[in-house]
């Protein structure tokens, strides 16, 4: 076999993987859990291990940055062509909570290897997915013998996205400079399966609203009363009711506006994933799928806006009964949001649906939230083939495409760079994310490593780095 | 003016009138609040002086009737004619809780005579309204000279009824025979105004069930699985939105067999009382009437069947946002019903209903807890006329006909007894049950004295005293 750059990715790769393997160990020791406040120093700790470790692996540029939670890390390494692209990669080092007796077969913090994977708290979500940027860096330099990367390379490390990324938004706006780059690489997502790599092309994006309805001003006797005025708890349910029609089409009217409908190719490429209903129900924990009309459940979960009650109370909900008619209800609802939806629009669209909804009688309040826009690169996007290419090399398969139903911080990037958004992931779905016995299946893992070292090469062939932004959408 | 016998009584109850209401004012020291563990002595109490006080009346037996809660009052009084018909007096004795700093002009268990009116908790509902019996047997005899009521008079006087009457359909199980009776009179309710005496001629039923939802074995996330499997919420909601139809009517199949429609007299008599419906929206705590097309706001109170939900829930309910589909919802219903309905058939139609409406992957369970049973009295039925003659010498005005919106333990007489329900009351809604500041206006209390001492006689000249239960509904 001669000396191929891709074999001598593969040989750099394998002679330094132990000391990789014991690098990540080391990081998935410290318990970085963002959501309990007596784990900041942990994650502090965890920042501070990463930017030296960043160091060592050559970023001239590396930083943590201080947030009004925790710390971020970002890191910067120059291409030598000023030409050259810039990337910016994005993961977060923070963990879910996690301990023994939730079910673990081991310590959550003291990862061990059993049958080719790793299991600990952050091993898939995400320090691993994050950490095999580094090796894969130096497996670019030393294939292609370059002294810096083909492209400019960003990569911005948060520390708070398993809380809900509170100050990320913020933290973006506020170092957008540095930031800047033509092409966003996230590394927090899964493929497929083990035998199936994938590319996901797009995240949906999240308008979330409470509504309040008040009838009585208290709660009144359903016997003296009953039948005769409006009950809140009635016109909640209504409202809830009419949120969808009887295809299962969301019926709020403008709701469907600008959406980008899938192509025949796309709903094509969906068809051919090896998708098990049967099993897909089993992680659903559910029993039966409904959903929209004329479209498959791959197509409802990743490609389809959608309208969803999270939550809904009103009136007695204690033991027994009580014979009122209940003085207000409160409905919270949550729309997934695909490319061409506008969060501003759905907002206005869903306030003069409720108000034209409810009767006389019952006065009503809306409160939206921080929407998340939706994300979506084409097919045809040169940054998502030069992706597509470098998987292809690393797992010497045909690279498929799926998208993720979920919405994430990746989008505030997205929003605030102007740059298209592209998934490095390798977790599977048995990974367990946030789970007990997370873990991270060791060939996949190095796949990373040498999709990561491919990639940088990739993109720094595309002729005109700024085609990226002209296809974002 | 000549010695009638409407003087007769007249002038027995000017003379008895301070005694009686220092009697009533003791009793109401006695805080008989059955609601609250810590009175308990106080409604045994209550049931003793009670006791004692018809024993001194003349009533030959008088009996405490313990139950598994607090104890009743029994007590009776044969008339000398063993073929005269016999008439059972419901009331009670405990009852709601009140303090001082809840609003009270004055202490709740201090009796006050303030501009006529006597406050203290218990003073309309419902120690004045038993109260007034005392007095009007014993006027009823020295008006006519007799040694014994025109009727056989008996009193059932609960100790539960603020709680619910949780031993009350026990109670007169075990004690049936005792209890027989040709008619009941309930004295715990209200007539329409001071200035509108009416007689009450039914209350509505009640039925009440509880239906869980459940969907996913957990919440899911809604955007890995958000569009594509049905949501327990949603589910709930829909059935609460399809309890009506667009007349605002019960949409269950088969809800309204059997119902007993107004009669057009009915209609226009509901119809000449003087109702003032921005008022009547006041006292609701309202802005707006809704409910069933073609009938009016008190047609829809009294005298149709309703369906309200009084408490739902589901998912989360905490402050802002939580992006699951929830595994479960749980709604509670009401159901009032009106003379015709058979609470049976009604949980049947319920149950077919919701099990015909729900889609695959939702399971359900519907709880129905036990059902109180409406109870009507024709307006041509005699010992109604009876009510009416004797309320009209007492207060020389025409006497109207309302109906009860709430349910009351009254039924379970009518069901157990098998005997008819009158409604005998003289409190007024501005005497505020349940509320600060209740009292009673003494002018009532005393035709509730009078219309008793006339109204046994009325009763005892019915000619076939089986002929009330010709009439029972």
């Amino acid at each position: 076999m001669s000396e191929t750059p891709d074999n001598a990715v593969r040989t750099y790769i394998d002679r330094h993987r132990a000391a990789f393997l014991d690098d990540l160990v080391d990081w998935l020791r410290i318990p970085s859990v963002s959501a309990q406040p007596g784990h900041a120093a942990d994650v502090r700790r965890s920042a501070e291990w990463l930017a030296a470790k960043l160091g060592e692996t050559g970023f001239p540029t590396v930083e943590v940055w201080s947030t009004d939670g925790a710390p971020a890390v970002f890191a910067e390494w120059p291409a030598e062509d000023p030409s050259a692209p810039t990337v910016l990669v994005y993961g977060h080092h923070d963990v879910q909570p996690a301990a023994r007796e939730d079910g673990w077969d081991s310590e959550p913090f003291e990862p061990v290897i059993r049958d080719g994977r790793l299991y600990a708290r952050g091993a898939a979500d995400d320090k691993g997915q994050v950490f095999f940027h580094t090796l894969g860096v130096r497996a670019h330099l030393a294939a292609t013998g370059r002294a810096a990367p083909a492209v400019t390379l960003k990569l911005l490390v948060e520390g708070e996205e398993e809380s809900g990324s509170p100050h990320f938004r913020a933290l973006v706006e506020e170092h957008a400079d540095r930031l800047a780059a033509d092409v966003v690489i996230v590394s927090d997502t899964g493929m497929w399966s083990e035998d199936t790599p994938t590319v996901c092309t797009g995240m949906r994006g999240l308008a979330e609203c409470e509504i309040t309805l008040h009838g009585p001003e208290q709660d009144i006797h359903s016997g003296s009363f009953g039948g005769a005025v409006p009950n809140p708890v009635t016109e909640a349910a209504r409202l809830v009711a009419a949120l969808h029609d009887e295809q299962a089409r969301v019926a709020v009217p403008g709701f469907y506006d600008g959406v980008v409908e899938l192509s025949d190719r796309e709903r094509a490429l969906f068809a051919e994933l090896p998708f098990d209903e049967e099993q897909w129900l089993r992680t659903a924990r559910s029993t039966a799928t409904r959903g929209e009309a004329g479209h498959t459940t791959l197509e409802r979960i990743w490609a389809r806006p959608t309208a969803e009650v999270n939550g809904m109370g009103g009136g007695y909900q204690g033991p027994g009964s009580k014979t009122i008619i209940p003085s207000s209800a409160t409905v919270k609802l949550s729309f997934r949001l695909v490319a061409g939806q506008d969060p501003d629009h759905i907002e206005k669209a869903v306030r003069s649906w409720a108000a034209d909804r409810l009767p006389a009688g019952i006065r009503h309040e809306i409160t939206f939230g921080a929407a998340t826009r939706p994300c979506l690169t084409p097919l045809e996007h040169p940054a998502l083939q030069s992706l597509v290419r470098a998987m292809g090399r690393a797992f010497q398969q045909p690279v498929r495409f799926t998208r993720e139903g979920g919405s994430g911080p990746a989008a505030d990037l997205q929003d605030v760079l102007g740059a298209p958004v592209l998934f490095l992931g390798i977790s599977v779905p048995s990974d367990g994310w946030h789970a007990p016995d997370e873990k991270v299946e060791l060939d996949l893992l190095l796949k990373g490593v040498e999709t990561a070292a491919y990639l940088w090469g990739e993109l720094g062939d595309l002729r005109d780095p700024a085609e990226s932004r002209r296809h974002a959408p």
